[in-house]
């Protein structure tokens, strides 16, 4: 990157908010998945919209790539910039501008962390729905960006099921507004369209979300299995059953027993090949009921210890090993590829039959969470990414699990975006019209391709526009 | 329109599905808002994908626009084609391809009525959610098209909540399909964006859609209020609560006596100001529970009756107005233009005093329907087209009850769509960028804009197109 562009950013947003000597720049070579890897040109941190804009227009108007990144906890390589491309982090601009409990409806700026928005509002007796597990780190700008889920998403549903309106700049620097406060969308859904775009549409400043009220009563059921597919057979009855979990979350025995070694140990028994979580809220007689029905549900499929919670403290004991299941996994190996895909619930134990064949063969160590109401899994490939031959077995076995997910019908991604992981994959899960119209909506926001460029789709496939005739 | 174009879509569809004659045209002149008309040059009937897909190439080559139409009902003027304009009428595509209930997903083409899903689907304990009020009649193609709502969108969401997929055809013929079964989006989410275009963006010729599971328990209760602003006061009460009710519907006085002087009466008592329904779903113990809270705060906020239905025959009755409030407004005068508009909840009181005097200053016959929960609005008035005057102060009451609605904060529109009826009120929402950015991505979809043309934007704004340089 040339001096000069650093000195120009530098006359926008202060020169203390510029990085671009090679030490500085490592610290945002990698995001949350650690198979990949790539040092930007430079990285810009504004302090406000107003300077998001004037670093995109000076961006636009000398012609250069960039990519838009919160936290970097992302787990698609999606917020990665190359050398030629200038990376616009975000993690400054983190106020929330304004809480509207009335309209159960606030603003916020992209920067602020999803978990701290639930915090600020909770004194008004609501919250923040979308809760991906890294929320205490991750921020609401890229939730946007990715249309982030989370283990209470089977209930409530996704980012975009609870952003009602987006203030955004695009790739020019032009700032406008999308949707409406109230949140219905009228002419084409851009807000729709705009969330889960993985930074190739712009840079979203402000964000209207939603806010619900917190759940009257919650309780959580504990229950181990000595079998992964009985557990998963209790997942499909507990979803025929017609109750609704707020939450329904499993983990493997590989995934217990890391746990359990941990400091976060809780007393599972790591002769359990899975644990099966379920949250239900609503009035305390509902939930009684619900949880009456899915511990019948459980026991009838071959539970062999079912507990259950209902005051804070006791939740979080029986949550501990899910909420720091990757964390207890970060002491296995150095390093920890957390996959993801989705399958029909139904094919969930033949895949995860096919994920244990492939860690065998690859001679890895694969830990599995998931959250199972959605047939949502995440494998976990823990591993040391300075072993050269062992990071080429990882690539292949996720390979491999992808190749197995779409092959049943699946997807190889249910929330944390294509990015940079699941490029190869575009081809084989759409048609090149339907890749072509991607890119033609692509370039209504983004003529250039430069915001977030080689992201999402393979290189080849937006690099000529079919229709409109200017190319 | 030419004999050549007319035989030339015969060879097509067969010659029997294509109409052209005055009188075969004045059916189509018309959709579910009798404020606008207009007649197409010709109405084809294609009986399969293959033939809508070989209709939308020929006009294609032809340059010649073209209009898709479900059943007709919509409240938009969204339906209508000019006379240089085809009508693609998909009324024959009808059939439910699949029913998948393990996964809990079925495949129809765009013609299935909205209410035939569902019962084809009960045997599998199964339903289709959205419920639009004319779902006995309008399709699931048109309610992709509108992004339809229904009474129990409150608690469930809209089409765009319900649909995974969709095979569309292009404005160019070309065949392609968008989104995955399984129903998560990753690369842009043109199946959202498709849903509520109105149109404009192809014909859908597939649609996947959701099934859920039959309620275990319905409770519907009943309120009346000798006061509008006490009923409103309630409803903001029953969502501050928590409660989640499936449907929260109003209905005012005028509404109220007009079902009571019809076939359709019910009993309800003709001097309420209000009357309020709740209808709560889930296990029959959350229902009892949910339903006391919701009968409380109904009595605390001066209902006058209250009365509570489980069983399929006695929440009919409860029902029966509302459900039936269109028809029995139709006995009051020949035409019906039911008006669409979503305000804040807070703000309803306000808005209806508004609509009052309105009403009263253009000497016209107001009766309102809301989905209260949602804060969507009916305004439904009663004239007849023939008289000029009428129907010219009719469309005054129609802009000045959208300004209003506008001016605080609210949507001209919240389930009937843009269509014609509201092309006007675009800018006063949405900013220029923005809709030239919406241009833009139609664009995309219709570089001729030749699909619903005149529709959702006003003429000039997609006139030229700002980006890409080809114009």
């Amino acid at each position: 990157m040339t001096g000069d562009l650093v000195e120009a950013l530098g006359r926008i947003v202060g020169p203390r908010w510029v990085r671009h000597r090679p030490a500085e720049l490592s610290t945002y070579a990698a995001d949350g998945l650690p198979t990949h890897e790539a040092t930007p040109g430079a990285v810009v941190l504004p302090g406000s919209k107003r300077e998001v804009a004037e670093v995109l227009r000076l961006l636009h108007l000398l012609k250069v790539p960039f990519v838009a990144r919160g936290a970097g906890t992302g787990l698609s390589g999606g917020a990665l910039a190359h050398s030629d491309a200038v990376l616009v982090t975000l993690t400054r601009l983190n106020r929330i501008l304004a809480v509207r409990p009335e309209q159960r409806r606030a603003v916020v700026e992209p920067g602020v962390v999803n978990a701290k928005l639930s915090e600020a509002v909770a004194p008004h007796g609501l919250y923040y729905v979308p809760d991906p597990s890294s929320q205490s780190a991750c921020t609401i700008g890229g939730n946007v960006a990715e249309n982030a889920g989370g283990p209470h998403c089977l209930k409530y549903g996704v980012t975009t099921n609870h952003v009602t309106a987006l203030q955004v700049i695009l790739p020019d620097g032009e700032t406008l507004r999308l949707g409406s406060p109230q949140g219905e969308s009228w002419g084409p859904d851009l807000v729709g369209l705009f969330i889960g775009s993985e930074g190739m549409f712009g840079v979203a400043v402000e964000i209207t979300v939603r806010l619900e009220p917190l759940p009257r009563a919650i309780r959580t059921v504990f229950a181990d299995f000595l079998s992964l597919r009985a557990a998963s057979e209790a997942v499909s009855a507990i979803i025929a059953s017609g109750v609704v979990p707020a939450a329904l979350e499993m983990m493997d025995q590989s995934c217990v027993r890391a746990v359990e070694a941990s400091i976060y140990a809780t007393g599972a028994r790591t002769d359990a090949a899975a644990v099966l979580l379920a949250e239900l809220d609503g009035s305390l007689e509902s939930v009684e009921a619900d949880g009456a029905v899915v511990e019948g549900l459980l026991r009838a499929h071959g539970a062999r210890e079912v507990r259950s919670a209902y005051s804070p403290a006791d939740r979080g004991r029986l949550w501990q090993g899910r909420k720091k299941a990757f964390g207890a996994l970060g002491r296995i190996a150095p390093d920890l590829a957390v996959q993801d895909a989705v399958v029909p619930r139904s094919v969930l134990p033949d895949i995860l039959d096919q994920v244990s064949a492939i860690r065998d063969r690859l001679g890895l160590q694969i830990s599995n969470v998931f959250h199972a109401g959605d047939g949502n899994l995440h494998p976990c490939i823990s591993f040391d990414r300075r072993d050269r031959d062992q990071t080429r077995r990882v690539e292949q076995a996720s390979r491999e699990i992808m190749e197995a997910c779409l092959a049943v019908g699946g997807s190889v991604t249910g929330e944390h975006g294509v990015g940079s992981d699941k490029v190869e994959y575009m081809p084989q899960a759409f048609s090149a019209a339907a890749l072509d119209l991607m890119c033609e909506v692509r370039r209504a926001f983004d003529p250039e391709a430069r915001a977030n460029p080689g992201k999402v789709f393979p290189t080849h496939t937006c690099r000529e526009w079919r229709r409109g005739g200017a190319a």
